[in-house]
């Protein structure tokens, strides 16, 4: 395959795309045939629809050239075979090997790579039964009851919003095994607030690090071991790891089973690893995260398609370019309207901005385009009481995306007035979305809405582990494909390393300048 | 007093400050001395702190003339003595006054203000004691141990972040009276999984509304009460009301008591009312209330002054407007280093966007300037594993917010080669503040940082209840002074009616069109 990567603004199809800023009136265009026909499944019995997208028949087809022009489904598919596509880090990226396998065999270092990862998944998987069934147990022979995971970033953020995603689902669904928690922050307030709310001696630790370095996480490691040991028990009878095979916690006594990734596996895209795997298989049971990962499979499936139309991993980031570049707006809210998604957004922030918050091309040369915006948002309602006021009113316009589903987790419910209250979840967020696009007029100029602020939607029935698992390799895609069309490495995150460095001078105290006044601010 | 009520590019202020675009160069311009220099105390022992924000003499004194000009110590004046300023709703806006008087008496409808929110907050206080003590108890005689707060908005967001502020001092301070939970999205799947995290027996719900009438916290009570009642309890012995003293909430023999705000006080400014009053007098006992409601006090004195390098609330306001609307930034990111402040950035979006969100004018008039920005943020040192990536290398640059203390909550803490996780905490905040204002050029320019992102730090020994009031009343008054200069009423709220009047069309069945297929794709 020949594949020039080349950045967005010497493409043909950028120029005519400029010149179509502002075509779509949706005050006027949103109607009953748009919410139709402006629709895609995605999988797991979602569907993607962008009738409030301001595009047409006529920037469709740009966009459709765009993507042919910027090859962006055979940049997919060198990427899921394996080519080096994280090139400043030169490195393979293979999450979606994770999943399944969606091309020919990947191979290196000897291995099959997806024989590898099923490997570890199958390992997760016995080890989980062992704890449900306390064949692995603690020192007294009694059953774990909680899980906590101790990790940064990408072994956090993911992990928990799956956790918190899938919660209620699995009390409902009587696969709820054990409890998870999660220890992030350096700030020891987090770790003794979590270590606080747990039975210690019937918790199990995920210590989750790939490179077995990370600075907060080896913190609360030590934090939760010298916790456990003033309680009288043996930390290496109470921690598991997950990390690659060349770091210091690969096959080390103290832990009483180390799981694998590689360094294939991004941070924020191992959710479907060992990273997500261990954490999801303890508490739900290896069966929900195997139909998680096959959610997330048949989403990966759906992006290789070339038409856009047919791709809504694709259209989602084609259109998202043409809000970002052509309309101009800065951010982008992510508005789930179920409460499970409560931290979904917070994970989709890290995903989307670590990602695509570049300023060079993947060649290291500056770029003349705007690249990642800001991602932000909270579960709705909850945001129609809190920041919604600027979404409609404010002197900016702010993309959405609406999530929601037909039926909520828990199967609990109460009837007011007439209405359950997922019928009213569901009633709002059909009324924001039609208020954000139309808007209306009125005499009371405080109360003019000027419409014209888009939004798409997915839904479904229900967030079950599957149609989870599809929601994020649907974003997770959608990611990966802007950042072949702003030619940007996606895949690395250079920008961490200057604070990491600085931190360093002020703890070793060879610091000077202002940051040595800082630090002393802060009394270090 | 005679104030004029002008729009910002009306001023002479606001042309001066356009000719001072891009003037300081932090890359250059930072030094040991700025961080000594540019430098406000709060109250509290807190500090505010601008050396690495993009300003210097020259702006300082344009952002003066503007201060003066657009008459915003007066305007605040005003406002404390109970001037009419929410103009839309024909409201005064006295939240200030349920923490202390700041001017000259306020009455109205037969009474003295700060004696009825004193005598409300008297109230609780008493009622706290007689919770703590058992003599109001539940049907058994058994204390209650756990409060839920249940609302929405206001009602949440601003008393759920001081309650999760503050937990970890509580418990450390021997002041942990209750554990507090909050349930609030109309998702029946929120108030299920509180009530499934709960003792029923011994729970105290607070059920905060204004009105009465919010259709999520009234949806939410009688979910409550059905999970009540099949546990064979009694809900009027086990349900406080906070609202006003019209509601249908207000008197009724279906809640244990009733606490009262009024209409001057907005939901997004309420946490020092009683809607914040209640649950956290219940969770830590009336006297940390009380510290709380002083350090508020403190910071709202301190913006009484006419000089901004020694009003710190009025700085920020200023130093932002200047960001907004000379150098362009379209949001500001909060970062608090420090895990108890987990949910304030949350709190703050919508105290800041459902302020200032607005695109007319106090008259009703368009305005031709942006006002209030996207605010955004989560806790240090998790968001360097996430988001920060954009901040440091995206295209757009975003100001920052910073908050750090010296001491962490808890008191516990762990040495991992030579530091503590206390002092590590503190150290990435220095160095982050550092690496964003200054960059560091390379010889890879993937590993180049440009700088001259700007960024202020609010730093202080320990979050404290004082210090907490503190910080909520510096951000609180920032916002009011904002408002100021865009000429915007900043307290109310017009932009959520629209979708609440579509909401109703689609439980009703009165609606067609594109509300109609969007209510049919989501089962309603």
């Amino acid at each position: 395959m020949n594949i020039a990567w080349e950045n967005f603004d010497s493409l043909d199809a950028y120029k005519k795309l400029l010149s179509l800023k502002g075509q779509v009136n949706l005050q006027k265009d949103l109607n009953s045939q748009r919410v139709a026909s402006y629709s895609v499944p995605m999988a797991s019995g979602l569907v993607y629809n962008y009738a409030s997208k301001q595009v047409n028949a006529q920037i469709l087809k740009v966009l459709q050239e765009l993507s042919d022009e910027a090859q962006l489904t055979e940049k997919f598919q060198s990427l899921y075979e394996g080519e080096v596509i994280n090139t400043g880090e030169n490195r393979k990226v293979l999450h979606h090997l994770v999943r399944g396998q969606l091309g020919k065999d990947v191979t290196y270092e000897g291995k099959n790579g997806f024989a590898f990862y099923k490997a570890q998944e199958d390992a997760i998987a016995s080890f989980a039964d062992k704890v449900h069934s306390g064949s692995v147990a603690n020192a007294k022979g009694e059953k774990f009851t909680t899980v906590v995971q101790i990790g940064i970033g990408g072994s956090d953020l993911g992990p928990r919003a799956m956790y918190l995603a899938l919660e209620e689902w699995a009390v409902k669904n009587n696969s709820m095994k054990m409890k998870a928690k999660f220890i992030s922050n350096v700030d020891p307030d987090d770790a003794s607030a979590v270590m606080a709310s747990v039975d210690p001696a019937k918790s199990l630790f995920v210590l989750v690090s790939k490179s077995g370095t990370t600075q907060e996480t080896l913190a609360n490691e030590l934090f939760v071991k010298d916790f456990l040991k003033k309680e009288g028990l043996n930390p290496s009878q109470h921690m598991v790891a997950v990390t690659s095979e060349t770091s210091p916690l690969a096959n080390n006594p103290e832990y009483l089973a180390s799981f694998y990734i590689d360094d294939f596996i991004g941070g924020r895209f191992s959710s479907t690893s060992a990273v997500g795997g261990a954490v999801l298989s303890l508490a739900f049971g290896p069966k929900v995260f195997a139909s998680f990962l096959e959610g997330a499979h048949e989403a990966d499936k759906t992006a290789k398609n070339t038409d856009i139309v047919k791709n809504p991993a694709l259209l989602d980031a084609l259109i998202g370019v043409y809000e970002r570049n052509v309309q101009g707006y800065p951010s982008t809210a992510v508005l789930p309207y179920s409460q499970a998604l409560s931290r979904f957004p917070a994970h989709l922030q890290q995903a989307d901005m670590e990602s695509n918050g570049k300023q060079v091309n993947r060649f290291g040369k500056p770029v003349d385009y705007a690249t990642g915006p800001v991602i932000f948002g909270e579960p709705g309602t909850n945001g129609q009481h809190s920041f919604y006021q600027l979404l409609h009113q404010g002197t900016d316009v702010i993309p959405l995306q609406f999530i929601g589903f037909t039926s909520n987790q828990s199967g609990k419910d109460v009837d007011v007035e007439g209405s359950t209250s997922q019928t009213k979840l569901c009633a709002n967020l059909a009324a924001q979305i039609v208020a954000f696009a139309q808007g209306t007029s009125d005499a009371n100029p405080n109360k003019n809405f000027p419409g014209g602020r888009p939004s798409s939607l997915i839904y479904g029935k229900q967030l079950t582990p599957q149609a989870l698992g599809t929601l994020l390799a649907h974003f997770e895609n959608k990611i990966m494909f802007q950042g072949f069309v702003w030619n940007v490495n996606s895949f690395d995150q250079e920008g961490v390393q200057l604070g990491k460095k600085l931190t360093k001078k002020v703890l070793s105290g060879d610091m000077d300048g202002a940051l040595k006044s800082y630090a002393a601010l802060l009394g270090v």
